[in-house]
This record gives C-alpha cells, sequence and structure tokens, in this order.
C-alpha cells in the first residue's frame, strides 16, 4: 500500500529553517516513517530572498504571506521557525484551518497568548500540535529520561541545569531582535533558559513548584544593525539602541518531587559556547549531560560497591540506545541537527498514527508559566513565586 | 642567629586537628620559615583518648582543660579544632590571654559571636588571628586569585561555585553532631558553603551584597549514634532523633563587583564526594576548578583568536606557581593536607614579621553574615536579604 | 549560468554505501558546490536488495553489473564501495571508461594491485582519482594539518597514533567478510590501521621511512555467518571457521621528518567503539585528538609561559574552523557522517576546477606500502621494513 | 611491649631523597607500624652540603663515607638514593654487613651489576631487599592490580603503557647526570621506562616475552653544566658535550600471558609532565591510568549491558581503598609523596614480620633484563629480542 503523502510549509528561513529543513529532507530516508514527506513551500517577507532561501534548503516553492499557506490542500503540517512575537497568531490561525502545527520554542511571549495557543489546540482535536524542544530528542537526554522512569535514580534530591553561551559578550555586538523584548519575550531566559527547564522537567518527570531568582542585563545600549537578516550583523557606526531583555538570569527553585533545582541560563559565559547541561542527584544514583558533548551521558550508580563506583561515561552510539539504530555504528557521533531528525520523524507518526506529540502546546505553556515566574520573582527581589 | 621557638596547643583532634598536625609537624622542614615550632600540647576532655591522639599526631604533651594551655609560658599559638560551639569562647579567652589564634571555620555558630571575637580580636593587636578557610591556599585557587588580580578575566559576569558532597545519602547513617544545630551552627551550609562563599570572594576580590535562597532538609530523622567519637558511628537500633540542620543550600546573589553569583551546597550530591568548585566568567576570561582535582586550574583566555581558543587545564605543580617551588618537580601533585601546611606557613611569618594574617576573624565575620542572610532569606521564602 | 550536472552511479551499499549516499544527498544543499549532483544509480549483485537500497538510500536507478555504469553516458563519478578485493579491477575499468573514480579505503588489498591503480591514474590524467581517506576531513584534523603547516609544533618529536574498537571481543562474533583474508586483505592492520596512518603523515606532513612491528590474532576461530548480508549475522550453531586477518597490529617507526612514531589498531581494545586518535609532540606544541570527541582539538602552545600553559580544548565549531562555516553557530557539533559531505564536496570542486583531489590513489598506494612494511616486518620478527 | 626501633641511614639527598625523608619521617605517624623509626644519618661526599641535607629533611647525623654506615650498629637500613652507578657496590656490602637495603630504581645500570645483586641478596637471607619501585604504591595502581587479580579484566589481550616527561625540550637545558651514559646507564628508557615496565607487569601479574624497539636521542649535544649540583644547572655559556643516553624510546612486545604490549618513555613529550600512564584492555573489562591524575583509575566494565556501560572513573580516596583508611575522607586526594610512605611502611612491616618485601631485587633484574632486551634490539634494527 502506498504511504499516506503529507505537504510540508515552514515560516521562517533562519537559523531554525535551516535546521528544520535538514530534518525534513532527511527523515525519511533515515527512518522508515510511514508518510512520504514534501517539502511544498517556505515562507518569508521578502520574495527574492525566500526564493534564495527555498533553493538553498530544498524546498518546492515559496509563499510571501503565511495566511496563504493556510488555504492550500497541498499543506498539511505548518512548521513556524520565526521569532516568538508572531507564534500565537500564526499557530492558532492554523490549527483553526485544520493544519498540524509544529511551533518553535518558546511557545510564545506571554503565558496570555501561550494560553490562547493552548486553547485553539484544545478546540482543534483533529489536528496535532507539538512545541520544538529539540533538546528532548537528543539520545543522551531521551537514555536519561528512561533510566529515571526506570527508577535507576531513586528519590532525586538535586537538579543542576544551566544554559551557557557567550556570544554577545563583546558589547559592540549589534542589538540583533534577540535582544529586543517585543520581538523576543525575554533574553537569554526564554531563549536557552527556556530550554534547560523543558529538558530537566522532562528527564525527571518533575514540575517546578516555585522559583526565586535574579536577572541582570550586563550591557545596557549597543550599536544598531543595519539589517536585521542575521546575527553576524555588524555595527552600524555610533547609533545606540537600548537592550531590553535580560543577558542572564539565575533561579533556584523547588519541585512537585521534593527535589531542590538550580537554573543558569546566560549568554555571558565566556568560553561556553552552547553548554546546555544538567547534573541530576538521587538517592539510587545520579546523571550528568552537557550539549558540547552531546553524545555522552555521565551515570554514577549508588549501589555499586564504593571499591568500583565512579561516574562512568555512557557513549550513547549504540543501537539499544533511543533513536540510535538508525545511524552508525557504536562509536560514531551524530551532531547537532539530527535531534530534529528525530523530532520531525515522531511528529509525523504521531500524525498518521493518530496519537499526541509531546511537547505539546500545553507542555509549552507550562514552561512559559515558570518563565513568567522567573521573571516576576526577579522584579520582586526574589521573592518566592508559586507556579500553577 | 638562633630561630625564635613557637609553641603551639591544639584544641580538638578529629578530622581537622589531624589535618593541623600534620601541617605542624611538616612545615618548618618543607619551608624555611624564620621560627622553630614546637608542638606543645593537644587539649580533649577525656585524657586517655588525648593522650592517644597525642602519641599518634606527634604531640609532646596533653592537657584536659583548654583554660590551662591560656597560662602556659612555653604556648604561643593556639590552634581552635573544635565544633562551632565552642570557638568565640576558647578564641576569646586565647586572644585575651596574650596567644594568637588560628581557628577553623566557620568562625562561630551565630554572627553575634562571631563579632565579639572580632572586637577581642581588634582589642588584642598584639597578638595575631586567622581562620582557617585553608582552600585559599590550595596553589591553583591561590593562582585563580592571582589571575584575577593581574587583570586576566577583565569585568566578571558570573561567579558560579559549590560544594557538594554525599557521606549523608544513606538515611540510616546516623545523627552525628555535625548535624545538630546547637553544636555546628548550621549543616551544609555553614560546613561546606562556607568555603564555597570565602573561596569565590577571596578568588575574585567580589563580596556578596545580597542572596535570595533556599534551603532543605531532605532526611527530616536519623538514628542515633551510640557516641559522638566520629562519622564512622553505626546506627543504634530504633532510636531516631531529628536533623536540626539543612541538608543542603542552594542561593543566587549579586556582588559588588556587579556579578550575578550561585552557590550550592549540599551532602546529597550522590557520587560527588568532596567537589568545592567554581567556574568565574569574565570579559576577557574564564576559570574553573574542582578541588576533587585540586591541581588543576581551567582558563580560557578570551583575548587569544577563535581558530584556536578553548579551555587550557594548567596543571599547577610548576615552580612558578604558589607554593610550589617548596614540593615536587612539575607534573608531581600534591594532596590534601598541602595547602594546611601552605597555611600554618603564612600564619607563621605573619606573627614573626608582625604582619597581619589572612583571613582574619573579620573575613570570617563576614562569611557568617553572608550565611545568616542565607537562612533569614529560605526562612522568608527566598526573599532577598541585603548584606552590610 | 546554469551548472554543470555531475551523475553518480555507486557500487556497494552497506555501512559505506550509506555514508557516502547521505554525502552526496546533501553536499548540494549544505555547499554551494559547482554543480549538480545527481544520485544516477546504485549496483549491487542481488537486484532486489539493490533495488531495496536505492529506494531507502535515495538512488534514482540500479544496475546489478557494474561494467553496465561504465558505459552510461548519464554517469560521471563512480563511487566503489565494496571490499577491498574488486577495488582494482573496478577503478581500473572505470578510469580506462573516463569516469572520475572515488574508491573506499584500503585502496587495494595487496601493493601489487595498487600500483596498477596508480598506472591507471597516470594514464587517464583526463579524469580524477581519490582514495576515501574520510577521516582527513574532519574539522578537528584540517585544523591540526593547518596548524603544523603554521609552523605551530615546530620541529615534530612524536608521533603516536591509535585506532582501537572492540567490535570482536566476543569469541561468538561471527567470521564476517572482514576477518577473511581473500576479501578484506587485512584484519585491523588495513581496515582501521590504515586511517590512523593515513591521518597522521596528512597531518605532519612527514611519511613514515621504516617500521617494526607485530601483528596477532587472538581469536583463532569462529562461528560461520549464515550469510554475508551484514555484521550483525548471528552465530551459525557449531561450525567453525579460520580467522585469517590479524585482530591487531602495533609497530613503531621512523618518518623522514626524523620522528618516532608509534601505532597501533585493534578491534580488541574492550570499552573503545572508534577511538582513532592521535597525539604529537613537537619543539613549539603539542596536539592531541580522539575520533569519539571528534569536534575537538587539544592543544598544548610551548611558546607560552609555564604559569599559564596547558593542553586546550579548541571545540572547532568556529566559523573559521575548516568545512564549518556552512553548518551550525559555535558549539553547535556535528557527527561522523559530515566529513563524508566534505569529501565529495572537494571531490566535485576538483572536477569542475581541474584540479588534483588529494587524497588520490598514489596516497593511497602509499598507505599500502606501510601496511605491507608492517606484515612483513610482522613475519620478520619485527625487523625493521624500510618503505620507499 | 615496646616497639623496635629501627635505625635508617639514607645514601644521597637530592630528589628521591627528598621524597624518601618525607616518607621515613611521617611513616610512624600515618600508620601504626610494628616499629620506631630513627632517622640516624644521611650520607653525602661533601660534609657542609650534606650537613644543610640533613637539617633541611630531618635526618639526626650525617655521614660523608657511606662505608662507615656499614660499621655503626645503630643502623639497620640502608637506604640507597644515589646515580644507578653506584647502587651494585653500596648494595651488595650493606647486605652483606648485615643491613636491611631499600635501593632507588633502575636496580643498577646493568644486567651483569644487577644478578651480582641479586646473588648478593640470596646469600644474606636474614636481611631484607627491596627495589624502590614508588608507583606499585600508588593506591589507584594498587587496585587496579587488585581488580585483574579478581577477575575483573578477564583474559587481557592489550597492555598500553607510557611514560611522557618534557624536561628536556629545550635544546639549552645542560648536560646533567641523568644525560650521561657511565652515571645513568641509559636515559628515558632506564629512568622513566623502568616504571611503566614495572607497574605494568606488576599490575597485570604478566611479564614481558620479547620486545622489538626503537630509541632515540634528538639533541644531541648539549651545554655542560656548570656543576652537578641539581637539575636547574643553567647553561654555562658555549661549552657543548655529547648526550650519551637515550631521550626517548618505544617498542613493541609479547608477554608470557599472550598479550600484545606498546611501551614509550621520553622526556620530548611536549605539555606532558610526568605522565605514567598504561590502558589494559581485557575480554571482561579495562582500565586506565595516569599519574596526572594519581588519584583516579578508569575501569569499563564489559559485563554490564550497552545501555549504561562506559568508562568510569573511580576516585580512589575510600576507606576500602589500598593504603587510604589512613589517610583522609573519601574525595580529599593524596600527592605524589604519599606512596613513599606506603612504600616503606610495607618495608618495615616486612623487616619486623620477616617476611619478603615486593618489588624485590630480583624483580628489578627482571626489569632490567628488559630494558637490555630493548636497547639490544634498538641496536639491531628493531629485530625482536627474547627476554628470559
Amino acid at each position: 500500500m502506498a504511504k499516506k503523502t503529507l505537504g510540508v510549509a515552514m515560516i521562517g528561513y533562519a537559523f531554525m529553517g535551516k535546521a528544520h529543513s535538514q530534518a525534513w529532507r532527511n527523515v525519511g530516508i533515515v527512518y522508515d516513517i510511514p508518510a512520504e514527506i514534501k517539502m511544498v513551500a517556505v515562507c518569508g517577507r521578502n520574495a527574492s530572498n525566500t526564493q534564495e532561501a527555498a533553493d538553498r534548503l530544498g524546498w518546492d516553492g515559496i509563499e510571501t504571506d503565511w495566511k496563504k499557506l493556510l488555504t492550500r490542500s497541498d499543506i498539511d503540517i505548518i512548521d513556524i521557525c520565526t521569532p516568538g512575537d508572531s507564534h500565537a497568531e500564526i499557530a492558532i490561525a492554523a490549527l483553526n484551518a485544520g493544519k498540524h502545527v509544529i511551533c518553535e520554542k518558546p511557545l510564545a511571549n506571554t503565558v496570555a497568548e501561550a494560553e490562547l495557543m493552548v486553547a485553539a489546540a484544545n478546540a482543534n482535536k483533529n489536528v496535532k500540535n507539538m512545541v520544538a524542544f529539540n533538546y528532548r530528542r537528543v539520545p543522551a537526554v531521551a537514555l536519561a529520561k528512561k533510566m529515571i522512569s526506570d527508577g535507576k535514580l531513586g528519590r532525586i534530591f538535586h537538579i543542576r541545569a544551566r544554559y551557557l553561551q557567550d556570544w554577545i559578550v563583546d558589547p559592540n555586538f549589534p542589538l540583533v531582535w534577540r535582544l529586543e523584548k517585543d520581538k523576543a519575550g525575554s533574553g537569554a531566559l526564554g531563549d536557552i533558559g527556556a530550554h534547560a527547564i523543558d529538558t530537566t522537567q522532562f528527564v525527571t518527570g518533575q514540575k517546578l513548584i516555585g522559583v526565586s531568582g535574579l536577572t541582570e542585563t550586563f550591557i545596557k545600549e549597543r550599536p544598531l544593525p543595519g539589517d536585521y537578516s542575521g546575527l553576524q550583523a555588524s555595527a552600524s557606526g555610533n547609533k545606540m539602541g537600548k537592550v531590553t531583555v535580560d543577558d542572564a538570569a539565575v533561579f533556584v527553585g523547588r519541585t512537585d518531587g521534593g527535589a531542590l533545582a538550580t537554573y543558569e541560563a546566560t549568554r555571558f559565559a565566556t568560553g561556553r559556547k552552547n553548554d546546555m547541561g544538567f547534573e541530576i542527584f538521587g538517592s539510587k544514583g545520579s546523571l550528568k549531560f552537557s550539549f558540547e558533548d552531546m553524545n555522552e551521558l555521565w551515570y554514577f550508580d549508588n549501589t555499586e560497591g564504593a571499591e568500583t563506583a565512579g561516574f562512568q561515561r555512557i557513549l550513547v552510539t549504540e543501537g539499544v540506545h533511543p533513536y540510535m539504530t538508525a545511524w552508525w555504528p557504536p562509536g560514531h557521533i551524530i551532531g547537532y541537527e539530527h535531534p530534529f531528525t528525530h523530532e520531525v520523524k515522531d511528529f509525523v507518526e504521531n500524525i498518521v498514527n493518530n496519537t499526541n506529540p509531546e511537547p505539546s502546546f500545553a507542555d509549552g505553556l507550562q514552561v512559559q508559566k515558570v518563565l513568567d515566574a522567573v521573571e516576576k520573582s526577579s522584579a520582586n527581589n526574589g521573592t518566592f513565586q508559586t507556579i500553577k
């Protein structure tokens, strides 16, 4: 029997658009998925730039108005890769138009927007919704989740999470859209802190119930970029603009499982390029992960005797590890873009099998509430904010 | 000219007493110090146990009443290795008796006690006072201090510090004195968090000006030990006692240099045996340290070009490194007890040269105020506590 | 102007065929190469298996007789992914038929075969030849090459290289084709030792001039596999066959640059999954690499003062690093298959620009001579074998 | 009952003399040994230098003629810390004089000398002999020995050993005694290669039965030092002398247990300060050690399932680990000099208990034969040399 064909349209074609394109292009070849993927169209405001992106990234056509995508019958899936300020409008319209929606994170710029998105998802149960927390599908992260579910850590005492980058340490780095609150919603907190929050909640199966935190903007003003076409925009002489998001956020919290948690998200960790990582300490064992070494998971087995116990480096490249059987032999590592392939594979399978993808918009809303609580706590001098 | 002789008496002979004895015994042989050290007496309540300790640790005699030590003319230095509840009384009396005092940390169990100790120190300027934050004299830590003083890190954005142990994860571990508030003052916070606070303030030259934190006692009740003679005491059947100190403390803070700081102190980090460590991120570079690899300091030089920049492992065993010229050739590491030797070496030099040792009681008081602020913040739902 | 189209045919579709397919499929999207790639046909003996592979790996058609490929005008490039015993026949015929040839390593099973291949390459200068030592195009390896060319290591004293795997430690692992001399030529030596030899000669710019070595077959007999369809074939009862290749080879040598070299290739390094690595020690600096952490290069700068000198971990993910500008932002790593994309990118550019690809068949022959010298030395009790 | 007193005399007081003094001074305090140690005398040619050393290192008296030591009744143990050319004469005379002898390694400068020493040991069974391969008593090394004895590695396939230093990379480093064949016997091979050989033979319980090797002297001439008082002697203008020992030695070999072995000893491994290390690969598991991280042992348990198997870092600081119960709590590391304390502790216990210390002079002779075979192989173009 011929496989069903699923037509995909992607909105936005910058960094995330490139990663998603790579995933859509390869998923059907790497995995034996239950549908044929057709990369129908990419959408952007400027026709010639969009066409150039379509050619480069492998999309069959383009649109310059995202609303047109919703009326096309050859499009089943809308993949939203735009800045956060447009997520809600696009996603809600797409769901109402009967399209499956996968949306980049953070789900929205505010809790209110995210709640509207969840409401739209609930009102359109015939189509699927997913928020693109891609780190959940790093094999080492998925393995961590499995090991904790299997009971290997016992009672969890501590969750230490961080997302450390350093790309704006230079005060001459320009004021790109990610540094403007009206477009990005928040700074390090929402852009990368959201990943650390979602990943550790996913792995531990525990939710944050309250937080106490501080945020800081180390460089208050930056040169305006000539245009917003990319992160590499150079400084435009002396015109300066105000940075309206946090450069860094740090917070402590408690989970519904009784653990103490610490989180740090910053773009000022000089020398740390993309260090999304965690350590989880439990009564029976511990786990440690860093995305800079994304194929490794470190495990301490506290049930082993003291003579030989020690943190062990699991090289997560074996056939028995999540998602890895489709790739290479043991010891042959995968890279940054592979978890996007895992993500769209699972999304497609959920669509065809009529099951609900995770993380859902509801999961995205919950993360949004944590971000909101951190901001409120910081604005209130660190006072503990309960998360409902 | 013959060297002056300095007589030392030590009060307490458990874990810290053993480490201090090793230092007093070797300092004059390893370093060319300007005095002859005489290990006059060790003091404990029980005569036969104390005599056994004197024989084992190399002390010439014993006393069972510490007040006797203060009247002896052959004793110049009082070394206090008792639990925190007795520090203030002994130290103040010793200073008033004209003895130089080196006191284990934390300086006292409360800010009020610590203030009295500082007052006594100020009132007795003819004798020296020092609080034994031994980690300051780990060569890698002293090198970190020097590198920051030399400007190698530029403006500091982040201080991430931790002290992670796991020796009471087992709920059957008994209720030893370190778990009782009236003896120990606090739990992980004061015992090991104090080290992380002092070390990072020392290294960065910045003080915490406020904190927001949470503490937790994961195991509320534990078996009573048969006696208090040591940490290895076994559980005594079913009799349980209440744990009255924190098992873990986590907090975020701000420094007078504008940095964001995060601290974690816990005895529930399964697999971490003695991980006192920090990462410091600055505009020109970064540093990383863990006591489990105490001979290493990791440095990222942000002024190097991107082609070759990377965290570099400085093996702090070269003759040019602090304190190391007295030990072994490059690549031959030192261990836990060596910084105690460095500490007493510096203390003796300060005494003979009539200069003021660091860290002083005043430094110990400042750390006590931070500990106090963390406890107050935790008791007030994480509300930011200013430190004066 | 429209780009030229290059038609590719691949012979063999096992492990290497999968990696090459991934490269051909993505190279034109990731890089702006000067030709359009068309994946014309994959070739295998069994039509249905080959068709299944074509569908799975993205090839437009199939052939079951490789000679047919040479007569087709829509095929410009022959990509040889078969076992070593067929390399010479296919490659020579393809070159003579005017096809560009990229051939998996080792180039051939004997020096004699490799010499015939080089002769054919020399006789057909209108077409290009390349041997697929893919590790040359790992960005960290290419960076090592550049740093040494730039003089960063000075005079080289030592080359320590290894390729460590453990996939046949289990004596019940079956007698697959890689363990049969008539198909594979040699065992660990030719399969993985060849990579270590080529990579280090490439990086240092020095050739081995003589070697002294030992080989060993630890497990002399193994169960016969039911068929040769894959490495995962299970043991077939009690029928045993003789292992006719080495399980491990170790040798020391001298280079034309005056360095001492050590090499180890083994499939019995329990716990090492794919550890192709090297350390190179020079008068001005040193380098260290392991393929299990393929995005890292460790560098010791001996011109830095002793206070801060140390091995530094270069995370080879910056835009300034070889091949990396096409991929992701700093800190976002790549995986095993990416260097294959780099390899075909360079091969295509050489074809279009009429320049000579490296490594060439002549480079492959030189490696074959080293392998041959190691085998001769081992057969002669370790006596030093000069390599011409 | 009062403990027996053992009087010790040490000959030589340079680097090794300092390490041995530290051990003799502390052993009775750290361990409850069955004898009282008295540091009677240190011996050197120059009276004032020797007196200075005695004062600095804690010896009660001095002698300037080692033969005098043998006539003194207050001396029971002779500790030989001189260059290798004097070992045989002193040790044989001391044994014949009824003194227990501990001798630095390598045991002698030639096999012939070592054989005479073993003969003297056999002829004087009333006194004990020991060769000071101190690395055997690094707790991590002793643990490795125990784990292999317990069967945790199964059949051993590979032994990879190395001793890497870099202290003479600078061609202006002077021609110290360690670079002269008549004093030192050999260069890197005998000085540090001997440690790697002894340690791995000890740990695996397997002996080398033959080797094939190469040696090299990279810098053929060096400035003469002004005097031989230490390694830090500076270059003395233009007068040059010939280096008569190897700078580096590399060899492969076979053991009586059927393993392949590789060894490297060099003083030209830029950036490696004191990296004595090994990896041992067996059917059931693997071990890895480096002296630069001497408190760690890495273990791969091949009997664990693939999902979680990985190299685990055993922090060898637990009470259950060899020699560690006398030192500090878990996570508190020891340093370079501690294994010397373990060594003299065991030596003293052997003396009092009338048991035979290991490693004995016979063990030292066996290592000498391996060194000899490597030199012969190198002189014969790498030809395999059998070791009897």
